[in-house]
């Protein structure tokens, strides 16, 4: 801190606080995870026994597939549990569920950093727990166990918690990690395909901004993985499930943590995301978080085709494959009208420049803070066109 | 990061994310900040004069006596702002008070991080404020300019944030530094005597945990400064206002900044925040915070004069400052049994233990685990009789 002459007798009064904070957090995959012998659920908060009491928040969906094994893990392990269990959904995204969840957790007790709170469930459940977590006595440590595979991949990896808020999604949030996550593909083996192709948006995202390799495995074998939602019934589609899982989380990680806390506005991770905000509030319910993602990513396509930054070969490969991962490349909202309004919002969101992430090729990214409406209503007239064919063709 | 084998063929895939967070930020004493050719406001977030539009949080009452100077100055500096007005109360500190803000500053379509927020009132205002910044877009700069005396020295200076929830004190809220704290005691002239008094109880508990010498100027210029309001109407006056200040606000940044987000619990500054919450909760709306906090430094030094570690002297002296500075040192709440749930619920927030802040002597701190029910219902049968005789022999 600097305090002015010796701080005992300050002449011109300013203080400069200064400090760092540490922080860490731990992304293990497991198998077997709600086995009662096994024990990194149980061991997550530390391994000591005694009077050993956990709030768990569990998604209404999971509960129903998956209650009775998680209820009878942590007796196994002599937890004396309480459960929460939340119809966790992209429309209740918001203050008024996370406030029911603060309820809850208040009438619970929980000793401040000795009891993490375990919420198991998807992205809208991991993200609602999150940002109660950050905020219940300015900050209470939870254990987070993602049972979808945006969970897995993306909402259950990062530090970002959050709801949607008059309209704007995830309008309010914290950064705030969970000190473990827990993932164990399992889990997807009752998910309804259409949310596999969901996250599988965000793992091809993954391969276009930064892994060209990602991309091949997935031109491969995604087909497979999305009908065998991830469960690796023979052994060559195992290794592809873990390979797929692994490149993936590898590389949102080394994109995350040099910039956890989002002090650069050139987020590679964007790639995907400028558009797709606006486009999943205003389509609410009809289409998932990853859809919009792979209709942002389609439309950027295509104007980064234009640009000459993705040749018309390499665009073919990602419209095909998104088709056979089962996303969306054309929705009605994609009008230039609609696609410059998310523009804006975006620009505002990273403070008064687009910082618009743009593939180059297959793998690579670039930033633009040049994207015209002309060039927008360009590429929005000829989408409609290169979807059809594309599914047609597949 | 840590991520197994080389991170692109991971055998065993556990991946430890780390990152450091730099904080820094800045309070600064000023004098005429609402003067026009004053410059500190207009260049809080930059001096860059392109676009400035503000949004501006204002105390309701603060507005009543200031809103006038307050729009004229940021008209004087060509700001397009918009003016909020809140009418902040603790018994409206809470989540809806929070989320009415929000919705004000989302119709505001602020910049993400080129437009801080202007918070203009006292503690209330500016935890509240505090919050909507730390969640809005999970980060939106604010600066702080505190207009009570518990906003110069406390509220304002340090990094928490919050609102009450189900009867708790602050049960929600972040760690979420302002850029910039702006200090003006004029602001003071016009707040009430008794919430002077209410500020004066957390500068007394900077004197008591760790500064002998501000004790001393306390007891010499107190009465003073009271009635004064610190507006130091004459030169003397004067410098002991500002010298209890800058020796208040420069000891409570040493107390915090090596701590900044209590990653010890073993908190100095916490003296007299063991019993007050509850009791400040339960009394809502006759006990202002400082008042609160008073009685529980009064309680608790009549339990450390009993362990021996202050003195009847010292008890005697500081039970007259407690006085002259016109703060309770009784109130019927203190009851073995409130203060005993109370002292339950403060072991909780500390994480299982009570890492009491007990003084020693005047000027020091010490913390214990070890306080019983026993020693509680004693202190507490005693204390009615003690604060008698010092009202009586004022
Ligand atoms: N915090 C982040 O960094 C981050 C990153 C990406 C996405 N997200 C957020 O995640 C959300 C999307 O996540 P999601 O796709 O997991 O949505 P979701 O949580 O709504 O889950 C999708 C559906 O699957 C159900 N479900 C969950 N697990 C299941 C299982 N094992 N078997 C059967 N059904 C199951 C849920 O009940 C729900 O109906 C969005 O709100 C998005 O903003 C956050
Ligand atoms: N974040 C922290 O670190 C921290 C530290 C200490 C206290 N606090 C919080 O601060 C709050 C108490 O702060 P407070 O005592 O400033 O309460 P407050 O904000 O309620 O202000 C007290 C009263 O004074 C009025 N007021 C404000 N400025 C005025 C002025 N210049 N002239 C006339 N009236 C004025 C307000 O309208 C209010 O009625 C509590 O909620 C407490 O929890 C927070």
């Amino acid at each position: 801190m600097a305090a002015p002459s010796d701080g005992r007798h300050p002449e011109v009064a300013t203080w400069v606080v200064r400090a760092d904070k540490a922080v860490r957090y731990e992304v293990r995959m497991c198998r077997g995870l709600l086995d009662p012998v096994d024990t990194d659920l149980a061991e997550a908060g530390g391994s000591d026994a005694a009077g050993r009491r956990r709030f768990v928040v569990i998604d209404a969906t999971v509960d129903r597939f998956f209650g009775d094994r998680i209820r009878a893990y942590f007796d196994w392990h002599n937890f004396d549990c309480t459960y929460h269990v939340v119809p966790a959904r992209e429309h209740v995204k918001d203050l008024e569920t996370a406030t029911g969840i603060v309820r809850a957790l208040d009438g619970f007790r929980i000793a401040r950093r000795r009891e993490p709170v375990i919420a198991i469930g998807g992205g809208v459940l991991l993200d609602l727990v999150g940002l109660v977590c950050s905020l219940y006595r300015r900050g209470t440590p939870f254990v987070r166990v993602p049972t979808t595979l945006i969970g897995i991949v993306d909402a259950g990896v990062g530090v970002k918690t959050g709801v949607n808020f008059n309209g704007n999604k995830n309008r309010l949030g914290t950064y705030f990690p969970a000190d473990l996550t827990l993932l164990d593909r399992s889990f997807l083996a009752t998910l309804g395909e259409r949310h596999i192709s969901n996250g599988l948006a965000e793992i091809l995202k993954m391969a276009l901004i930064r892994d060209g390799e990602l991309f091949d495995v997935l031109e491969a074998s995604g087909t497979h993985l999305l009908a065998d939602r991830f469960q690796g019934q023979t052994s060559v589609s195992d290794r592809s499930a873990d390979r797929v899982l692994q490149l993936a989380i590898d590389g949102m990680l080394r994109e995350l943590q040099p910039n956890l806390w989002e002090q650069t506005l050139e987020r590679s991770v964007d790639y995907g995301h400028t558009f797709s905000p606006t486009i999943e509030m205003r389509a609410m319910p009809e289409l998932l978080h990853g859809e919009a993602v792979a209709l942002d990513m389609a439309f950027t396509t295509v104007l980064a085709a234009h640009r000459g930054l993705v040749t018309a070969e390499q665009q073919d490969r990602i419209f095909a494959l998104m088709r056979n991962l089962g996303l969306p490349t054309w929705h009605p909202l994609l009008t230039a009208e609609v696609l410059t309004e998310a523009l804006e919002d975006a620009t505002r969101h990273r403070d008064g420049r687009q910082r618009f992430p743009i593939p180059i090729g297959i793998g690579d990214v670039a930033f633009v803070d040049d994207v015209t409406v002309a060039e927008i209503e360009k590429a929005a007239a000829v989408l409609p066109g290169i979807a059809t064919t594309a599914a047609e063709s597949r």
